[in-house]
């Protein structure tokens, strides 16, 4: 087949493809342009409801009500009303999340909460050697600050590396520079079984695909909302901690937040019962209200959809790829089957830092990572077939 | 003099002291209504420079540039240079705060980090006794996980606390109740001479009155931006830390926003020099980008004609109160000294509840602080003597 009838070929099966999307209609419900955009798993795209709902949080509840709105317009209680909203998408009932702060600080909340939950005699953290940066970090920090030691390894040795000293162990559900999905519920049960805790980080899940939080008897969890879940820059981040264990939550981050009466303004602290007690301070509204109007996206959206959907666009641009690209100019890092794939797929590319700028002036948008990893995410939500054709023909292009 | 006479000569008095008022222009630069606004030590009104900002971050900044803001729009460097806004407002050179994260987590890494300055042998934590509850609360998670003891002091009594035990004082400079302001100068010194390290709280005090953080030597500091600063609800907080003290400034809280090289993604952690080491995840960009905006108000303000106008309002408000409350309906906790007085009044006053909502109810918002204050802050850039006036008379009247 000429390489003219080839792209032809693929344009008609993406178009069909997009045809049969029961997502597709999703897409106008958010800003896009004629740019490629597979940076969702970096930051989303902005949601039309989220400008309007904004200026609203900023003329009038703030600029009109000022502070009344703490309770008229629902400021206060965001943080778990958020976290509800949240819940469904990863497979929590309600009453487990609450919406605040960035990652790092939940990793932090999260992980010195689970080495108290396990109790005397554990004195070991494990977190995967591969993990994003920041968890490694926080978790050293979390680790000194506790009196335990921290031991990184390698997520497919975990069995062996856990034991009698191991307190907790902190896992990305997707690593973020390979698309590798790990298997929560095998790792939680290995975890469980040598009796520690389960810290999972769903920054590259939450909203891609469905996590089973409740199901997997994850015990807690933290995850961004910017991704996947389009709440825009920054935007605050969650932590879970499971129903059974929330009597027992002792967070390294008590502010008044975390109050059972925070405005009896005690001097003694008594934390507040259920997923509350992860909050901190005051929360920041007009980010996490933008993410609250973000997330109406999600009404009647099956995750389940969502990852059927996503498979079949990492499928497919790989298909795009294998068919476009010359042989050896990039390889894929981004595991084949599909148990082991997030909704991303990295490319190992001599060059990628040039490679992936030259991409951007294309039109087509991913992000590049250290040292040599072209990576375009796949936001089911609002990506479709034909981007996904059009990406692997810029790249192609590009490096011809 | 009948009563309506004395109304007439303090309205006649406050419409002299407007008219004389250097700083009654910048109230046409925030959106106010005919209310008596008088929380503006809890949060801010909003400056008129912010919606269409928060306009621009959402529709352009995030929907249109999307992951190109991080650079492009100046995203990334938001957090120290938004902090080289508060900086003069302060009293600090440049260089030494960055923004992020609520007032509560910063004061874990500010005590935390204290505590390590502080060295070897010193094992306590001192913090005031009568301080805004979350400080103390997060004081004793510090205190735990660094193996410090905790002691409640009254600031009064702080130099024959002081002793060679002392690692590090956390101190609010002022009293969120009584509206107290306490002397940061003597204090620092007295915590200096026994060589422990201070660190303040500035809630109550930033752009209210002068700080003089680094003429007086403190050594970290913190602060929210949604009371005098009118960054809005829940907007980020502030860390300061001295600047000879940053290379051995060790945080709690290592995430990889204060790495040297983030993008890096290295697995060790290198922290970055300067005031940087502070950052903790991804910045909440909506929020801390509505902040900035509301800090353009401040351009060409002398922090000490705040101060003046401040004094000039709260003394006016008691004189006004003294004449037209009866007798023994209120009484001020906070103190007459002007050096002894932040930018608010709190009145003692038998059902200091019900009373707060019939004020606000005819007009006159401030707030009710457990168990029995009514609490009135003056904002001096959109504050004037004929607002303290109708409060005070309001006051009267509700009483009456």
């Amino acid at each position: 087949m000429s390489e003219r009838a080839q792209v032809s070929a693929f344009v008609e099966r993406a178009a069909e493809l997009d045809a049969a999307d029961g997502l597709a209609a999703l897409r106008k419900r958010f800003v896009l342009d004629d740019v490629v955009y597979l940076d969702g798993n970096s930051l989303g795209a902005l949601p039309v409801e989220v400008p309007g709902r904004v200026e609203d949080v900023v003329r009038r509840q703030w600029g009109e009500m000022r502070i009344r709105s703490w309770d008229e317009s629902g400021w206060w209680t965001a943080p778990e009303r958020i976290g509800d909203r949240i819940a469904p998408l990863v497979g929590a009932a309600p009453g487990q999340i609450v919406v605040g702060d960035s990652t790092s600080v939940n990793v932090f909340k999260a992980l010195v909460g689970a080495v108290r939950l396990a109790g005397e005699g554990r004195d070991e953290i494990l977190v995967d050697a591969t993990t994003f940066p920041t968890d490694g970090y926080i978790a050293a920090s979390a680790a000194r600050m506790t009196g335990c030691e921290l031991r990184p390894v390698d997520p497919d040795e975990l069995s062996s590396a856990l034991g009698p000293r191991t307190a907790a162990v902190l896992l990305n559900h997707v690593d973020y520079r390979t698309g590798r999905l790990y298997d929560l519920p095998s790792l939680t049960s290995a975890i469980h079984a040598a009796g520690a805790l389960a810290v999972w980080d769903l920054c590259h899940t939450a909203g891609a695909l469905p996590v089973g939080l409740d199901e997997h008897g994850v015990d807690l969890a933290v995850g961004c909302t910017y991704k996947y879940l389009n709440g825009g820059p920054g935007s605050p981040a969650y932590l879970y901690v499971r129903a059974d264990l929330q009597d027992r939550f002792d967070s390294p981050l008590p502010g008044w937040n975390s109050h059972a009466e925070p405005f009896a303004m005690s001097s003694s602290y008594e934390p507040a019962p259920g997923a509350l007690r992860g909050r901190v301070g005051t929360p920041d509204i007009l980010s996490m209200l933008a993410l609250e109007a973000a997330l109406e996206v999600w009404d009647g959206v099956s995750v389940e959809d969502v990852r059927a959907k996503s498979l079949a666009l990492t499928d497919f641009f790989l298909e795009c790829v294998a068919a476009y690209v010359p042989e050896g100019r990039v390889e894929s890092v981004t595991p084949a089957a599909h148990a082991e794939r997030g909704s991303q797929v990295a490319l190992r590319c001599a060059d990628a830092g040039a490679v992936m700028k030259r991409l951007i002036d294309n039109g087509v948008v991913g992000d590049f990572r250290h040292p040599d990893i072209l990576r375009f995410g796949f936001t089911p939500l609002y990506v479709g077939f034909a981007d996904a054709e059009r990406a692997a023909r810029v790249l192609a292009e590009t490096l011809g």
